[in-house]
């Protein structure tokens, strides 16, 4: 894993070509400075300013001329943007977006009027996926299927070595797969979404509805949230599980059982070789992995008679969007120059 | 749609090259002599033996020399067979039938030492969504997406004209993804999966529970079965609704409905741009599909932001198992001989 480097002191003078990639997501906007290779020289970061589009774009476009400032014009090759939301298959348009406020948003026309250079616009778990193939855990394979479970669940599928997008660019939206009919309403307007089922907020939703039945075991997360039952998150689950807090514990496993029948079904679908786990949730690890792991060998139709995909915990860890965007952007505008 | 000739007069003397495409199911062989244009000059069937795999290849083999016979030996370019079950990547092993004796069978092997020709062997619903791409409702499509809708859910998908097999050539059993987790026991060792929804058999295990329960409307389909619960089937209850029987009617809006839920999901995870339906239960053309599109208009994620896929009734009809696998055997040849 690459750690990201948080510095925002000047980089020093050199001759590499850099990409720029910025993660959008439904809080914080994060923008890296990304070599050939793939590593994150510099990253830089701002708050999600709620649901105003035109702040969004401000926002994005200011964290991309800081670090353009920082690396001198020239050398900034490309400028990739992962979106949380639908992107249409030409870039053009975010065309939905369940946690932000993108309906039909021309965001790419509107960041290369303010930039001034050529933006390629993404999904941005499409984004962590290219990354993870490129650079991470799913290098070499022929069928890479990546899910990254954090508030939500984003996916992103490589195959053969390409980003497979489907017809409009709207392929791999795995968390929207309905696994509980009629199950727990979601952002996206259905019931019963894997995501509510397989994620941070299920996690939080979940060790809250411990601690309102006043559970024993989930006092120690609710000490982590400093004794506040609306404060009671997920990434506090995984702290308390690391620490060994059984409630806690038993919820990862619970998610992780869900997880491991999503991929059970997608297994059916796509049959990946390798399924790329990364997000937020991920830095539980094996608390995660395993559940899900066991579930899928249990809920694989042929399983016994067929081999089975390998779960791995992602390789870039939460920059796998900003190297991934980087690195598509840099390959368009070779494209578009050959 | 081609009706496939069932003569078994011997085609007359001609030059165009042909290929025999072989589909093996759960209840019947069913072979045919294709040309290059996918049209099917003639067909022979035989009921399956049974579990008995040395009497199912036996089958196969005696189709085949019976079609062989009819159109002369040097005309007969390549044969190919579809198998109701799990196909190694190779093609070369029958991982796994949940309807058929198959457990690692080396059924290519033994095809082709019977047979003294080349054998291909393939998924029985990948060879009809091949069909479908190449001749059929889904020609020009660059994402397509096939479900078999008969006594279970086949599925294929064609990406950018190449058939997707996934990692281990076990892609698009779309039929075993669980849509109601701790449902309907299925065959292949689950709850739950699609199939048991969406298909000839739930058609006919619901309308078994109208019977049961002396639903009035129902007695239609108890007549057309002869006064015997036990023989109200799949079919039985199409022919009931196309003669206007609201029960029946209701039940085809049901697993119309199922059958939409589960393209909601495929549609999030793949975003085709054309899904064919066809199998047996696609026999009741808009009966099913009208509610099939219309689920599927009401629960696929980010509706009403993004384009929809558009459904339709294969092409093809019953033959196109036997017309896709006789058509992916012959450009298989020609890869080994190029």
């Amino acid at each position: 894993m690459r750690a990201p480097s948080h510095s925002t002191v000047p980089i020093g003078p050199g001759t590499g070509a850099l990409a720029i990639g910025v993660d959008v997501g439904g809080t914080k906007v994060v923008a890296g400075l990304v070599d050939v290779d793939g590593a994150v020289l510099v990253t830089s970061r701002r708050d999600t300013p709620g649901h105003d589009v035109v702040a969004v774009q401000e926002t994005i476009a200011a964290l991309v001329e800081e670090l353009v400032e920082q690396a001198g014009s020239q050398r900034v090759q490309a400028v990739g943007v992962g979106a949380a939301g639908l992107v249409s298959a030409d870039g053009d348009v975010v065309l939905f977006s369940p946690h932000l406020a993108w309906r039909h948003e021309g965001l790419r026309a509107g960041l290369e009027r303010r930039l001034t250079r050529p933006v390629l616009v993404e999904n941005d778990a499409n984004g962590a996926a290219w990354a993870e193939w490129r650079f991470g855990a799913g290098r070499g394979e022929t069928r890479l299927l990546c899910v990254t479970v954090g508030t939500g669940i984003g996916g992103g599928l490589v195959l053969d070595g390409r980003l497979e997008r489907g017809r409009h660019g709207l392929a791999a939206e795995f968390g929207h797969m309905v696994l509980v009919p009629g199950g727990f309403p979601c952002e996206c307007g259905n019931r019963g979404c894997w995501e509510q089922y397989a994620s941070g907020n299920a996690l939080g939703r979940r060790a809250r509805e411990l601690v309102a039945a006043g559970v024993p075991a989930a006092g120690v997360m609710l000490a982590l949230a400093g004794g506040e039952p609306a404060a009671v998150v997920g990434t506090l689950v995984t702290q308390a599980a690391r620490d060994g807090n059984t409630a806690a514990r038993g919820l990862l496993a619970e998610v992780g059982t869900w997880l491991g029948l999503g991929l059970a079904n997608l297994g059916a679908a796509l049959d990946p070789g390798t399924v790329v786990v990364g997000g937020g949730v991920s830095a539980a690890g094996e608390l995660l992995l395993g559940p899900a792991r066991q579930t899928l060998s249990r809920n694989l139709t042929g399983r016994g008679y067929r081999p089975l995909m390998t779960v791995v915990a992602a390789g870039l860890g939460p920059v796998a969007g900003v190297v991934g965007v980087a690195d598509l952007a840099r390959r368009s505008l070779r494209r578009m120059k050959s």
